[in-house]
């Protein structure tokens, strides 16, 4: 037998590289998404496919496979092993797609996301439908190669949640869903109607800017590791656990985009800036699922940044920024402003109460796209019945329908639940937070500090070093639930709407 | 003999996987030196190093010495040709370095950068000494593998500016410095004392950017294909042709900086923005020189932006942006004033005049070095003796002295050199200009079309079609003259300053 110390050396070198081209990667995509001129981007994208292919060469090649087999066996290193683990898996779901395949379905997603660009600008779904036809057809492929237990569509959740299926979804999403709408029920029926007219005063994106880096700095976003740039759709990208950035998007005459979604996506950042050191230059060292991820953004985002304490305690600071009219509003009124429930077309303009239920709406599509159970060209129209199904609203046109979204452009299927996923984690983990710990009174002091040590000590440090309901369960004690989220919601709409 | 058609598109694949590696590289440094947040440098550092390491394997292989030895007398394509001829050079004179001395060459370097730094700070040149000692030692054994006929540091020079050797340099260079200094002499006994107090009004940043930009885009660079950061070392970088970016940098006591600065690095951009389009993906995409990339910055810095045409055509303009104290200066005034002719320390903020001299101090000090002739420890005495020979000025500290610069910390010997070039070298284009076209009256009307297009027929579009002194015979016909930058800067300040 070799040298297991020699070879776990070269083994680290071979990540290394890996990791190399993943911080180009992702560097590059931040640029395209930030600060790219317009004409660069042609060139840029041919680099980046380059880029993309050697990354996946590494992950498939002969001497990856080599060191899987040779060390599985003969290590006692928790992270090598972990680590042989995750490139097991890429290595095995990469390999079963055959190579001109891969570069087939990379060409055409590039295509189609170009296409989806022209057919939502031009609300014609039609353009877009051939490519989508062609997606769903690559994504059938796929999954039947990577295979699965009981439905075809469990392999490509499985690219985003690792051990959520379609019968976990199946099991939660009609509980929740028959939850929010009546909660939704109750609340269009109030007499309570809060005042949103309140929100939308001009608000210079300067001072946005200076009240969401104030924010940022409270949550312990650190701004040495990190920093915040504007882009039309906002994200956070970890380059390394050193370089974790964030983008927004201002609109002046809402605030409300910048400042949630800087909270947001701040959470998203602190996941991983408190990644563990020590995994650095493994494929660990990153969130371990989307849906885990989502928990971050969303639970500071919603259970600090949407809370009646977090205003209170905020709201001096946020009138120092924010234009005159605000002076005058008791913080109350303002508190039921930003927290209004109005079902509305579009996903990511959602309130916390009806987002679930445009995640259902996709989630139900897709599953029945993979599933051959819907043709492509009937999605328009299944997706209009849909939305008036769940939030009794109906898009005039495909733009506002099934045409708003990036993601089945990129070929990205099995996505989408984890954002309703993340936020049945968030408000879990908000539940086990609170057996020891009064977050209210927390928020209320201004210091987050124990909300972030706990985050770091139960998620963030792990990475992927634990799967998403490894994570779940060990730190609420229990499977996924539900109720947890619809708890929340429910006395929190209860006493805003007085229900 | 095989498919030529064939061998040709596969050394075309390679050239593209070289030039994905270059475009990452370049945003990789781009990113280090205006956004990268402090913390990510480190782990950044690597990945560069990984990157740079996989090109220069790229350039060194065996694959690439069958393409040369295969395709070089078998193709017809001009551009091929050429591109096989670059390939080569870079072969032959990567392979002569030995492999492992490479690799502790790349780590010298990044540490001497960093050692340099502090030493500069604290303008201590012994910390810094031991470093400088290893790289000229490095420099000294690859000259020695590279070759040369006459003079050592030759085969430095031609790293930056193949064809110039020091036989040129040493018959310009004294003949240069004997007019410059006895044009200094002149200067500093007239009586004409031009008012500099008027500069430094506090000039807010966003307005100097927005005059700088307004500039930048009569000057034709284009920002569909490039943008304007902020730095502390000013750049010009072309990621690709499509993807030219600028950097700045702003004093608000001082818009000359920011004014000069950018119309100097726009002047750079626009070189590698009008590359014939049919170069992409080939080694010849880029400025042929140091030298000749200096003359089209200096071109547009100081024949067009410091010319007493160009001011009185935008001095509205300016003053349309600039605190209200310019108001009431008369235009000749402020052309005397960002002309004034002054020798100082440091090399990046000398005027037009002295500039030429802090170059040849530090050529004379490199040339030394390089052929043992001086030890390096003598080097801070020697440049403040030679700085008060030329400039009649001594720093009282090394970090206005020796320290000063980053070249040497990069282990960059033989480019210093480059910056005096190009200056003679614009000189002699804005003379071969002036023969057919009045540049003074272009100048005057504001549309500097005419200049633009005149440098993209004769420089821009060729890249490295051409060699540096191939396009200075090619479009002067004559060799590197000193003569016209001597008369151009003669006429102007005899002008300015009554002599």
């Amino acid at each position: 037998m070799e040298n297991t110390y020699l070879l776990e050396k070269d083994f680290k070198e071979l990540l290394k590289e890996q990791n190399a081209y993943r911080e180009v990667i992702s560097l590059t995509h931040w640029d395209m998404r930030t600060k790219i001129p317009h004409k660069g981007v042609e060139q840029r994208s041919e680099v980046v496919g380059f880029l993309a292919e050697k990354l996946h060469q590494l992950e498939t090649s002969e001497k990856m496979k080599y060191f899987i087999d040779v060390l599985k066996d003969n290590t006692d290193d928790e992270i090598i092993k972990k680590t042989l683990a995750e490139c097991e898996k890429n290595y095995e779901r990469n390999r079963k797609i055959p190579h001109d395949e891969y570069r087939e379905y990379v060409m055409l997603q590039s295509k189609s996301e170009a296409v989806w660009q022209e057919a939502r600008q031009k609300a014609d779904f039609a353009l877009f439908q051939p490519y989508l036809e062609q997606l769903v057809e690559y994504n059938k492929k796929f999954a039947n190669y990577w295979g699965y237990e009981v439905n075809i569509y469990d392999a490509l959740l499985h690219n985003y949640e690792p051990g959520v299926t379609v019968k976990t979804l199946d099991r939660v999403f009609p509980e929740l869903r028959k939850s929010l709408t009546d909660l939704l029920e109750f609340i269009n029926n109030s007499n309570v109607k809060p005042d949103s007219s309140l929100l939308t005063a001009h608000f210079p994106k300067e001072d946005q800017k200076a009240f969401s880096v104030e924010i940022l700095k409270k949550m312990g976003y650190d701004f040495l590791s990190g920093r915040l740039d504007e882009t039309i759709h906002p994200f956070a990208i970890g380059l390394n656990l050193n370089d974790v950035r964030i983008t927004t998007r201002y609109d002046e005459e809402d605030f409300r985009m910048a400042v949630f979604g800087t909270i947001h996506e701040g959470g998203h950042a602190l996941y991983e800036q408190n990644l563990n050191p020590n995994l650095v230059n493994t494929p660990l060292a990153e969130g371990t699922s989307m849906g885990i991820h989502e928990s971050q953004s969303l639970f500071w985002e919603n259970f600090v940044g949407r809370s009646k304490a977090f205003w209170e305690s905020n709201y001096d600071l946020f009138k120092a920024y924010a234009p005159d009219q605000f002076k005058n509003i008791p913080v109350e009124d303002f508190y039921q402003a930003v927290n209004i429930v109005k079902p509305s077309l579009i996903r990511i303009e959602a309130d916390e109460l009806t987002y679930p239920l445009h995640i259902m709406v996709r989630y139900e599509l897709e599953k029945a796209l993979i599933n051959g159970d819907v043709p492509v060209k009937d999605l328009p129209h299944l997706w209009n019945e849909k939305m008036n199904d769940y939030l009794g609203i109906k898009p005039s046109t495909d733009r506002e329908g099934v045409l708003q979204d990036i993601h089945w452009a990129g070929g990205d299927f099995g996505y989408f639940p984890s954002y309703a996923l993340g936020y049945m984690y968030a408000a879990q983990l908000n539940n086990a937070f609170s057996k020891n710990k009064n977050i209210e009174k927390i928020i209320t002091l201004g210091d987050y500090e124990p909300i972030r040590n706990w985050l770091k000590e139960h998620i963030h440090q792990y990475g992927k070093m634990k799967k998403p309901l490894e994570i779940i369960e060990d730190v609420t004690n229990e499977q996924l639930n539900p109720d947890h989220l619809v708890r929340y919601l429910t006395n929190k709409y209860k006493e805003i709407y007085k229900l």
